[in-house]
């Protein structure tokens, strides 16, 4: 995934960041530039990229990369036109490297290129409340409102017709037509990722977005972490109710209804026409159909195909639950 | 229900109301004036009502109002001083009827009238802090206070020795006397209704208030929606918690207890003397006794009789939850 | 646990002790001075201490104190030194005359000491957004960032290289070093504490404070709030998502991780190495030992030993819950 949003501050030398991990760089070796990180497919021969599971093996077999962050017991299935930097945890080693092409996507402390609306060309085509205030990167469609002491931190596109309530922070996000915010949401922010590493944890970065899609509704209170290698998407017309929680690179398809408290762990698809009851959650990485029903209060720890209506914890085919609850 | 709150835009001509629902107005009718939209007892012969079910036939019979919006099936019942209008789905007609009347309870963007608290006359009454905005139509009593950044947005009555905390935004709302609010809430907002629609769901109004009686206490970070058609009631001397969501035309009773990330969905009425443990969940459209306790993390789908203890998903006499569980 | 945060408002008379109490003050008693109220350990000659529960009988036996709120059938286990206050409920008076000696820790409205950061002296010193306002008895150390609108009320102590997001409000709460709070918080407010009282219900004082330790993260949208009569706690390296709920006298270890949407209950103690899957809670007055692992949506109602993974409501060993819910 690109993301335009994030300033990449290549070229570096791969001198420079063998350092970064604590890695001896040979004087035997070219000194290349290295302008940017990529996955194994996408990366080309200026590039980067990581190796760190076998089921990658026949897209490491052909990598376009120069350089591979990788182990030693993965090393020899790479091409010789890769040099393998060898390494004990690869996604910790790849999560420096990444933070080294795009610090801001780690560090999330506030907007300080934010100012007052007044003071921006905004002021007379946005209906605005008081003390609203904006970032760098920020474009805002035809006909949108924005509620008082809310911030449009840097890099977000708003689309026509939108509003914005009061009390909203928003970063790093694409909004399209149509789409209401309500108060006292944080959309945007970096997820809940890092290595837990004793006495100090190592945040990985962010460098995806949030999108939402037209004529969707976020509920008050509600926050939306922006993805780490992908992006977080709420679909078209699909309706979050207040205090929600979407964790990173979870996608939700159109038309879907999600009512109060829920929560979506990082990774989550979840299909078209999806009904959600409150306070359920969804677990990270599951898959979840079209025209799925989950009732409110399940807990769902396992995929669930299309067409289903489940509810418990763990959530099961409504039926069953309810016989065996009677 | 009848609202102080919500401008009423009458007259209408009775072909503006068909031309709303996309319906052919026949130029053999008389084109009355059209005051108001009441339910099937309260309106009078110059309003307009509405007929969905046969359970509400009974009623259908007698109604005075001049017309009604109703289906081919129901029609007949209605009597011959009542006109009716044919519609696909009676509910939606009635929401865009009704935000036709009162188009003012169904966008909930951004008051525009608020103003900083220093401009108005409650400058000198009310112990305020920092940037706190006011709006039309506020009222606010004796020895109260309202903290930084707080939004009192139109329709906002205020008894006296009431507190509101820092970062609240408060709208279409009635708070008796001796109440604290605490920080980070959004009371008042519409609630999570609509009509699903393909592409393009369709809210409807919410032209009910919130009340929150004497000596209550809300929680940082808690949302109390407004009701759509009554209103959301928070009563005597009950105290919730952080991060709790009430839903549109709940109604809780006196002295109840209400733990931390309580979710209680629309349209449930919970009695007296009620305690409810936390992150439980209330389903809608319940009925909870008095004296009822319900165990943190339950999830209540079925109404509770008084003076019962409960527990469990879904939520059962707490002896029973127990013994299975050993 | 002594707060240097709360004014001590003493010397009372002990006859105004008793008037607080609608007691009455026999002029047969010397009038003395009582300088604080303490339990019956800590309590010396010139201090008031309370006695609820037989359970305490020998640390009762030896206080020091001059005067102790207790019950008539516990009295006669006093010393003679120790002159016995009789009331029906020794909590109730307690939080009365806890109330008396420290007001400031009773009422939780807005600070009004806070000013724009502007006007004080740590505008040069922290990198700051807009809007941010700082109470009284408010430190802040190197290298520290606080968001827009963000509120530092008064007695909080910020280490070094901290961030503090936007909308986030901060009191009676100490920070150490390299700590990220992000936006919507709410941290150290007094917590849920009452005694229930028909029609009125009796808030008791919250002396206690919230302590962050090194390296913590605590994400959007969560509410921590302070002790009653010890601090809460989290500890180093202890990763908190969005919309946490942690209430008073809560104590996590270090290098714990607790996923989005969590809710711990009062008085409960978690150990180092946790982990709490998301929506799970744990309920008050527990023990969570080390390395313990909570599985998402699980209700933990008992004590967990060390070494331990857990699942379901109420939690119990993972393979044992997985095996039954096949």
């Amino acid at each position: 995934m690109s993301n335009p949003f994030y300033k990449n501050y290549s070229p570096f030398k791969i001198s420079e960041i063998f350092k970064s991990l604590n890695l001896k760089f040979s004087e035997d070796n070219f000194d290349n530039d290295v302008l940017d990180i990529k996955d194994l497919v996408n990366a080309n021969d200026t590039e980067i990229t990581f190796f760190h599971s076998k089921k990658y093996s026949e897209v490491a077999k052909n990598t376009k990369a120069s350089f591979c962050i990788t182990t030693n017991s993965l090393k020899h299935i790479l091409p010789k036109s890769c040099v393998p930097i060898i390494v004990e945890n690869v996604l910790v080693a790849t999560s420096k490297v990444t933070s080294k092409f795009y610090p801001d996507a780690v560090n999330d402390d506030f907007d300080d290129t934010a100012i007052n609306i007044d003071e921006t060309n905004f002021k007379n085509k946005v209906r605005c409340g008081k003390n609203v205030l904006i970032g760098s990167n920020v474009s805002i469609g035809l006909n949108c409102s924005i509620g008082h002491n809310s911030i449009i931190e840097k890099n977000v596109l708003i689309g026509n017709n939108c509003s914005v309530g009061s009390n909203t922070i928003i970063r790093n996000t694409v909004v399209n037509n149509n789409v209401k915010i309500l108060d006292n949401c944080v959309i945007g922010k970096h997820g809940f990722g890092f290595f837990p590493n004793n006495s100090k944890n190592i945040r990985y970065p962010h460098i995806g977005i949030v999108l939402i899609e037209d004529n969707c509704e976020i509920g008050c209170g509600s926050t939306i972490d922006r993805g780490s290698m992908s992006n977080t998407v709420i679909g078209k017309n699909t309706y979050l109710d207040n205090q929600i929680h979407i964790a990173h690179n979870v996608k939700i398809g159109e038309n879907s209804i999600i009512a109060g408290q829920v929560g979506i762990a990082g990774s989550s698809v979840i299909g078209k026409n999806v009904k959600i009851g409150g306070q359920a959650g969804v677990s990270g990485h599951l898959k979840i159909g079209n025209n799925v029903e989950i009732g409110g209060g399940s807990g769902v720890i396992r995929d669930i195909p299309d067409n289903t209506k489940v509810m418990g914890y763990p959530a099961k085919n409504i039926r069953e639950f309810l016989k065996e609850k009677k």
